[in-house]
């Protein structure tokens, strides 16, 4: 058994089963070692950043991590992004990098950089040094990628450890549990929410998924605390038969809003608000002034149990108030901002997976899909555009029996365009809409937003995605992927209940109006 | 006047004025400077390493920087491939990464990451601190981009630094000579090459343009060495009137045939040759044994000069021997990797740029275009793909009156593919020709050179390109570049005439068999 056998079949025995990849010579022994191990999938893609982010999308369903395999530095630089959302959405991801042999280092081959370096910004990194450890070091990576809250582990293996026999497969190692908080935090947090003053509880990590939601809507029908999800949960759990959770708004004005007169913030599997950016003359901290911090559970600590246990002390016989089962209408006429999410809301099938990169253009979208049949929404942790379409990637892998739905921005879709391709390959029912603004939207708001002087037609230019208009239609089918364009809500409707109806993935370019 | 006016200010009177931009929120500020200083030129890329690719080709050509403006840590992570390949290229670019506001830093919001440490692997990187102290930064990037053989400088801008009034131009500071080769140096190699014994004369860098190429012509002609070009230079000039170099080959094992024999190795511009990979029982060194190796020119010293003050010495009364004017007949038949460079030798226009991503469908572009009118070839010189169409865009806007054709391989062209929009919204007069094979076709090469054990169907599936095939035609009309299907020579043929007599981008998707 060469190095590389070893580190699939240790991946494979610690449940990492499915390997996205993108590989290159220093990787061929790795590829060449799948056939060896047939319980390990190889799903390819055409560009590291789609194999990042469906690692990312995978664990964010599967609850267990995949494999990402990359080619050296500059397939790590290319795979950073998505990295950096999974690191945000604290998702177990096990990372391998091929490097250069040992001995052949020193040499500064054109394609050798310092990997290490770049590796060290994700979190863990560890880089094999003998065949005959390279067993040990996968055990460790997931493991280390598992570590509560979870994050990215990345294994760096030269090509000759991984041609090398003398590895052998090692059994997992156990992550351990996320710490447990302690009954007086419990109790002093009780103590606040029992004074009756403005109270908000704010919630990511693992409190956007039920159990936790049915507890956080427990302790807000009986103390009055208003509940928030973080801007952009990795994953949260909406629809009918589930808590409304709002989540925070992504403009800074929207959440101090929503904090407006709240004496008590207290935050459980996420840190205190800040604002996304800074702009002059605009605080960071999101905490009112005057407002106490309490924190319930910080990422790592048995966020689940504690929310249990608050609710259990605060609210012992109060249920949780359960979202009912309501859809909008299905609109007609020219698509607007409004609409198209109606068409969603209307129409999102049981059980459903949104990965929703829809920026601007998706700012109407919670409100419409509310009462929706229950479905998970995957969203944009680490704000580096370019990864819905990926996230589905993962998802679907994950769920072969969930519809999947990607919600992509027009000008976010491009970083990753390729995603289409390894859906079309893989056959994966995803249904993506791209939201065809012809601009940065976000980008329009933003310049305002910042207060920046001068501006005029070379900046508003860097802003624009027309001249030429992208055809996201022909895209698609270039990559193999089915195709129609919409540009009034009846055909949106017409054509998603089709792409929904038929198996493997669809793409509708629905045209809409930019938001400002 | 702000800091971000500042830097644009600094960076148009150091002469640099463009800048390919992918920006987002945090650089606002800079995209409103751009309306106020008029020289400036904005180019919008829809992915960073577009506009890192295309900072590299325009240097390449144009011989001074580009700027490329990226967004946060995950904008340079996305240019970062192409950063890489521009490092290995020697060439000069400066970079300006965006961050968060100084005092936004410590709350650790979504998009913060350690920019510094991922800069820091590429070369030299500085952290903007004051407005007032944004334009000396910028001239010292400018300059350190420039330091010879010239590399990458990054700026890192924080955004308050860059909407805070008090910034002030800056002069440039002039970039410091390339350093001298001693005379003792030149004479030592002559004397070398005096001794009749084999010689190779392998010359990178600024060697690869005239007039090093007459002087290293002159020498082999007087002395017998055999000169070779570094596998992948980042400009070379080729064609009828310029002495033909025949490029040392990227296989370790034709590049070992190549020195055969060889008894002093002299190396100008360029390190002693390695192996580009490490392979299993074959030396990473790729000098002869027993053989010497003289260093007549580092990277970054005169290597023009001391090739021409060596041409003095053992050539004085030599002739460089030049290429004559010899064209391909115009072939006939289904597209082969032989007839499809035929077609380009045969119509390839005057002073052309050949950007060549072409891969393994390109081995036999050097003999059928050695006697095509001169051009340069621009190459992938830091081995991370996705380079060949951001490097034609950089290198259109740098010589807006030269016919660019990118030769790029359809794995390859995936990383990047967004450059194609690029091409189109600046009109740039770039002929692109997809080499449609369907495979990673070098991979298949190289997992049967590196030996590995045991690879089947699950290891040629992760080197396939097919199921769906890539409609490269539906992609470029996509993205808005008018595009062709090449079955056949003649088809080949008629459709490069016509987009070389057009101005404007075309794509051709030319389907040619895979070389093994």
């Amino acid at each position: 058994m060469n190095g590389a056998q070893s580190l699939i079949r240790t991946l494979v025995d610690a449940g990492v089963d499915v390997c996205f990849a993108n590989p290159g010579t220093s990787e061929m022994h790795f590829v060449a070692a799948l056939d060896t191990v047939p319980e390990m999938r190889g799903v390819l893609t055409l560009f590291e950043g789609v194999a990042t982010g469906a690692a990312d999308g995978y664990a964010r369903i599967a609850g267990r991590p995949a494999a990402a395999l990359l080619h050296l530095g500059p397939g790590l630089g290319n795979g950073l992004a998505n990295l950096h959302n999974a690191r945000r959405a604290r998702t177990p991801v096990v990372t391998v990098v091929g490097d250069h042999a040992t001995y052949h280092k020193k040499y500064d081959a054109p394609l050798e950089s310092d990997i290490d370096s770049v590796a060290g910004t994700l979190g863990w990194v560890r880089r094999s040094v003998s065949p005959a450890e390279v067993g040990a070091d996968a055990a460790f990576a997931v493991a280390a990628s598992q570590e509560p809250p979870g994050g990215v582990a990345t294994l760096i293996l030269p090509a000759d450890i991984s041609w090398t026999d003398g590895g052998t497969a090692v059994k997992p190692v156990p992550p351990r549990s996320p710490q447990q908080v302690p009954e007086t935090t419990v109790k002093a947090i009780a103590e606040a929410l029992r004074t009756g003053e403005p109270a908000a509880l704010l919630i990511g990590g693992s409190a956007t998924h039920e159990p936790a939601l049915r507890a956080v809507s427990r302790i807000a029908a009986a103390t009055g605390a208003k509940p928030f999800a973080e801007v952009f949960p990795a994953r949260i759990v909406r629809g009918a038969g589930v808590p409304n959770v709002e989540r925070l708004g992504y403009l800074a004005e929207h959440a101090s809003h929503q904090l407006t007169g709240i004496k008590h913030v207290i935050v459980a599997g996420m840190k205190p608000p800040v604002s996304f950016f800074a702009y002059p003359g605009k605080p960071s901290d999101l905490v009112p002034e005057g407002a106490r911090v309490h924190t319930l559970a910080e990422p790592g600590q048995d966020v689940v149990e504690a929310l249990e246990a608050l609710a259990d002390e605060v609210a012992p016989d109060t249920a949780p108030i359960l979202q009912e089962a309501q859809r909008p209408e299905l609109p007609s006429g020219p698509l607007t901002v409004q609409n198209w999410v109606e068409v969603i809301g209307a129409l999102l099938p049981e059980n459903a997976i949104i990965a929703d990169e829809a920026q601007t253009s998706g700012v109407l979208l919670p409100a419409a899909t509310a009462g929706a049949p229950r479905h998970d929404v995957l969203t944009l942790t680490g704000g580096a555009i370019g990864q819905g379409l990926p996230v589905a990637v993962g998802a679907a892998i994950a769920a072969p029996d969930r519809p999947v739905i990607a919600l992509e921005a027009d000008g976010s879709a491009l970083y990753t365009i390729s995603a289409l391709w390894t859906m079309a390959r893989e056959n994966l029912d995803i249904t993506t809409v791209v939201l065809n603004n012809r601009a940065y939207g976000i980008l329009r708001v933003e310049l305002q937003r910042v207060g920046a002087e001068g501006s005029g037609p070379k900046a508003n230019d860097l802003l624009d995605l027309s001249r030429p208009d992208l055809d996201f239609v022909k895209i698609a089918e270039g990559m193999g992927v089915p195709a129609s364009r919409a540009t009034t809500a009846e055909e949106l409707a017409e054509q998603l209940s089709r792409a929904l109806a038929e198996p493997g993935p669809h793409l509708i370019d629905a045209i809409v109006p930019p938001l400002v």
